[in-house]
């Protein structure tokens, strides 16, 4: 088996573009990342958002997560149908619908939730009611992304204190994202809301949580520090490339895409669009991805299923039929594109995978 | 009933975010455009990319048009299998596994498709014999679009004499996709395209298919044009918006999402991120949508399931909990999202639409 049977095979047994995962990949990445929280004595805590699969949650346990991080409540009941168990929802949960669901799956499996408002506190101890026992909170704190998140100390101390005020509420602790860069102004945030929690005779926080593949490569750096959710780094992407935390030898999804069109000599046409390969450009990427035969290969533009090549720049440019491997700019919102993904291990084709929580967007 | 009632009847029942469109509105967007195909006396082939949905395209088919466009064979199977009929698949279809569908589905069905090189067309033969009937094949011409499509008439011409030369495929006419400003540069290609296939003695084509919505406005204006193939205009959005082509009342479909943080005064996030309403500009829209009720509101950013909200502008910016209405900038990949559309009449639920050929990629 070659690089080149296994494009014909996929294309072959699948059709193009096929979004492909190579297990080895995964394998080593998922041992990659727990192992530097295990030197840190972190926690970790993966985020599913970028796989949406059961399967590989559990091979993220079985490696030795402690738990795992979702984003909406629809992922965390797909991942807690399929057995998996401590899920922290790291999001502003609000409104009945939610607050029904999110009681029902707290009945059955370990759940924290994040909260950065008090309409939103005002709203959870609905949850613990219906499931007939207590829910963990975490404030997410806002120490420079701009995201969601409490941004000052004094708001998370109020928070906090509103938390352990309610029926069914146990303040847990912080979640945040550290912001690239220093960790300085992250420590002087979480360092000021863990004394005024104390000072104010609140529970200590159990768990500080924070967030990033990146900021898996300083653990240890922001001290307090119990759990970290990395996200990316199973799969890496060209985003990773970009600020250092993947090498190519670690990026495990690739989408094999066909060459359909060379409508001129310095341009070409790929049979997938921005309803593919998405127009996310990684917080300011050149192109929509990287071509690894043809890494000169500019993708410059998209229509839905079609890629548009700039080849202006390509000393050898694909052919029409040629099939290439592209690494996507934001490999999570690709995975979100498909129902299944082609499973591999070096050249040769495994299976598919479901992205079983795909599409749960409540 | 009012608008506040089904925001909070569809927040109750569904969740948010909750991708939704109201069948008054795309009934009546679906008489509109196949009125002015009629004025016209052209056929009207919409294309199903917009709504991936074969209910929608009886409607469509019900009320006059000849046949569907689609953009993959998955479409074109899931819309064949729902008893849609003559179909055109405006796409170079290339590669064993796609040659063996598209024979599969010539079959059963009537089948166009379109090539603009010879690589495509000497595969063609292929879906032919698998069907044991022939096979229409359009040219797709490139008159200043940029994207697929041979760039010259004698190109073209070159392409339709290949194609009359092949077993089993039928040269049937141009396909082009005039870009905005003057039609002169498409009405020229044209006009030679055609003079020279009938100086060549090649059929006379018997299709000129033009397409996209702003497009329908001004049929009549290219002539020889024989079918249009109108997308966006079933639902509309922010890009119909901006170039004319729909009124805010045309817009049939809104993105429900909830206000689920005012971090600081200036700013907020949605429950809606790029998972959602997609990181597509609309052609270099400001922002991410238009919130209905607060138009002021910047969609600044994203997250994957974060809408930023920039609220500097907003005279009466939004609470937590506030649930808007948002016309996406590009509605095609906001409906490739999601597996079911909500649908309402006015201010009335009527149920759910499943967003069948989805995820169809190949």
């Amino acid at each position: 088996m070659t690089l080149e049977t296994l494009k014909a095979d996929v294309a072959r047994e699948f059709g193009t573009p096929a979004v492909v995962i190579d297990l080895d990949v995964v394998e080593r990445n998922i041992a990659r990342v727990q192992s530097l929280c295990d030197a840190a004595g972190v926690a970790n805590r993966p985020h599913i958002k970028t796989h949406k699969s059961p399967v590989i949650a559990a091979m993220q346990r079985d490696a030795g997560a402690r738990g795992i991080t979702c984003q909406k409540i629809g992922e965390a009941e797909v991942m807690a149908a399929a057995g998996l168990d401590d899920i922290l929802i790291a999001y502003n949960i609000l409104g009945e619908e939610k607050i029904g669901r999110l009681g029902a799956l707290l009945a059955r499996t370990k759940i924290t939730v994040a909260a950065d408002n008090a309409v939103v506190v005002a709203g959870l101890p609905g949850a613990a009611a219906i499931a007939g026992r207590d829910l963990d909170v975490v404030v997410e704190c806002d120490t420079g992304r701009k995201r969601a998140g409490v941004v000052t100390p004094a708001e998370a101390i109020a928070l906090a204190r509103d938390i352990t005020a309610r029926p069914g509420l146990s303040f847990a602790g912080f979640m945040l994202y550290p912001p690239d860069g220093a960790l300085t102004d992250s420590q002087a945030f979480l360092d000021e809301a863990i004394a005024g929690v104390l000072e104010a005779g609140l529970p200590a926080p159990r768990i500080v949580s924070t967030g990033g593949t990146p900021n898996a490569f300083r653990l240890g750096g922001l001290h307090g520090t119990t759990e970290h959710r990395p996200g990316t780094y199973v799969f890496n992407d060209r985003m990773m490339l970009a600020n250092g935390a993947a090498r190519p030898e670690d990026c495990a999804l690739s989408v094999f895409a066909t060459v359909v069109s060379r409508a001129e000599s310095w341009r070409g046409v790929l049979d997938s669009g921005s309803k593919t390969l998405t127009a996310d450009t990684g917080g300011g990427l050149d192109g929509y991805g990287l071509i690894l035969e043809h890494p000169d290969a500019r993708i410059a533009s998209f229509s839905e299923e079609h890629g548009i090549l700039d080849l202006r720049a390509c000393p050898n440019p694909p052919s029409i039929g040629d099939v290439v491997r592209i690494i996507p700019n934001h490999v999570c919102v690709v995975v979100n594109m498909v129902d299944r993904l082609v499973t591999v291990r070096g050249d040769r084709i495994v299976g598919e995978l479901p992205v079983a929580a795909r599409g749960r967007l409540t």
